[in-house]
């Protein structure tokens, strides 16, 4: 497995893995993209507001990406604001080194809070699960912020300097590691 | 008092507003101009992703203005982004018949919930009660957002289809009706 950052040949691939997941309406995934191709055109790269990376598998095909950046008008706060991996190369370990790696880049940029947000669908279980398990309590629930009966979930972490990445994992590798938001 | 859609000859004073509340870091400033520059080139002006309106005075004076919008992803919510009043008004209800007016627009477009997120700070106290006494409760707090130690508050009231303005306003009017963001 290799992670790396966003290239434009990988706008294709990036798309087949948002739809494929089934978790995202049409409307968001065009967001998505617009996010990629925001990310594809800003001259400050994997430095800029949306920094996106890929995962690999050992035959190099992509096998999930991450979208994170810094929250506006904060002072070290980030947002994960999307991450999905392949249905097909879920249960490997994906979802997990995608957001660990995220996390140490934002600790290499003097993040110190990483926020994740997501809807508290049933679809999104494995996803909530995830993300409790990696170390991310919830910290607000906004009621029907979607639509009815749909509710925004906010899970966040505390990233401290020099903390150990290997240290900072809670117990056991998660089980439910295939984040699809 | 009148409200008014924005345009253009108003920047001035509403940068004037915004810095006199004293509540705004220059960071800040520049984003609530950014987002009233963006209004202004919208060519769907007030029906746009970022809606401006001014309160004037007697003497068609702008004594504050607001900027509401509907909620990226979501449908029926959105967010009030700005408001503030000239600390030369306050006192004379401009805060309230701002947000009472951008209840309406919001219901007027099929809006069922308005949420207003502020900082925990203690020059926000006055805005924070405001928001309470205008029927909006506080629905999620993220801790150390802003800043260490600068939590977002977030406020949200339900707007329901057909409900009286006035019936919906909970007691007497709020004493601290001068809102600054």
């Amino acid at each position: 497995m290799r992670i790396r950052p966003l290239e434009p040949r990988d706008r294709a691939r990036i798309l087949d893995i948002v739809t494929a997941t089934g978790n995202f309406t049409p409307v968001e995934i065009a967001t998505a993209m617009e996010v990629v191709d925001e990310a594809l055109a800003d001259p400050a790269g994997p430095r800029g507001d949306y920094r996106v990376f890929v995962a690999e598998d050992d035959q190099g095909r992509i096998a999930g990406y991450e979208c994170h950046g810094p929250t506006p008008l904060t002072e070290g706060t980030y947002d994960l604001y999307w991450i999905a991996v392949d249905p097909a190369c879920q249960g490997a370990g994906f979802g997990r080194a995608l957001l660990q790696f995220c996390e140490r880049d934002v600790r290499a940029t003097d993040g110190r809070l990483l926020l994740i947000e997501t809807s508290s669908q049933e679809s999104y279980g494995d996803t909530i699960r995830f993300y409790e398990k990696s170390g991310y309590p919830l910290v607000a629930r906004i009621k029907g912020f979607y639509r009815p009966g749909d509710d925004k979930l906010i899970f966040a972490r505390e990233l401290r300097t020099g903390e150990s990445l290997v240290a900072a994992e809670p117990g056991p590798p998660p089980t439910g590691d295939e984040p699809a938001a």
